[in-house]
């Protein structure tokens, strides 16, 4: 849903539509507003407040930037999760988030400093599956808090490698492929092509996660 | 415009109308789109065209945290600007932006590193008023660009200290109040009350700089 206003109204009735069948046929399924907020206190409140009660999301990805006050107000939440930009699956992950502060990388940085925050529990992360060499790291930090792993499919990562180094007793993992599958067609047939690129890499998962 | 999306369907509608009729009306007006957007080059692109081409803002404020790929889609438009997260005027800002990174804090880092990106020409930055005492530093590296001041109001930053830190020849500033005027009152006096605050703060900074 990231980008829904580049088609204008059409793309906020789209969203509000889609979030709407997925709670209401399909409660089960977690969703995430992958909306990357965070802003004064003030104003990520009002977020948080769009899309954990008013859409209903499960879940929403928060930039870190701007520190404590600006990330608390997604965690006020029960059973929602604010899942914090840690190390992202891009290039420009190298810029910032992998250089040293105080002795430790940035992204180590901002996962550790979180854990201090009011509700931590209700915090997720968010690392790159095109930088497994990470998870490691990672795992020593927050053992048992939830990863989503984007960079799987169109941007080249390693499902294998992300589950060797990243993987808890829990699995602790959830993976996403967006352009892998939302873009496997524009054809008639999306519906179908969509279908076999999310099969095929649950089948993926599900071998791995069996001989694991 | 930050929060639309709190206001549902009527939010949406009323940053369109409220766009339009500034673009329509007073086209001379610099307009911000306060979105603290940054995403995956991809997603970052459709989000600058959203903002900048078809909503037609003049500019849009930037998460950096994703660096060089997330930012430089925004720089793409051609007398329009991306103006970066550097220094935030709220007090998580303490808890990485100011974290030494190489020897330097990490805003000054985010300002240097921003300046060898294609169209940095294009860039402007977020400095809050709550922390003049950094001005003086930052106008070392960017003495040319303007700089986006929010805390000014509500958040009780000084404008005498702001301009006599962070003022270049060309002013070089762009002072922000939001809740100081847009809360001004919740009665049917809102227009003459909003009217009221945007004129002290103009006469004031009219004085500063008549002053300096």
């Amino acid at each position: 849903m990231a980008f829904y206003e580049a088609y204008g109204l059409k793309g906020w009735q789209s969203l509000e539509k889609t979030i709407t069948y997925i709670n209401e046929k399909y409660p089960e399924i977690f969703t995430i507003a992958d909306a990357k907020r965070g802003d004064i206190g003030n104003t990520s409140a009002m977020y948080a407040k769009a899309f954990l009660q008013d859409f209903n999301f499960d879940s929403i990805t928060v930039a870190p930037y701007m520190g404590k006050d600006s990330v608390e107000p997604f965690l006020a939440y029960e059973n929602k999760f604010a899942i914090l930009l840690a190390l992202t699956s891009n290039e420009g992950a190298f810029d910032f988030q992998t250089k040293n502060v105080d002795g430790e990388a940035l992204h180590k940085k901002v996962i550790k400093t979180s854990k201090t925050w009011k509700n931590s529990q209700n915090l997720m992360y968010v690392v790159g599956a095109t930088k497994a060499e990470y998870f490691t790291e990672i795992r020593k930090i927050v053992p048992n808090s939830f990863l989503l792993v984007p960079g799987v499919g169109a941007q080249g990562g390693s499902l294998q490698e992300v589950c060797k180094y990243g993987m808890n007793d829990d699995i602790g993992l959830l993976i996403n492929s967006s352009r892998g599958i939302i873009y496997a067609s524009n054809e008639n047939d999306f519906a179908e092509k969509a279908r076999e690129e999310s099969l095929k890499m649950q089948q993926e998962m599900k071998l791995i996660i069996e001989t694991i």
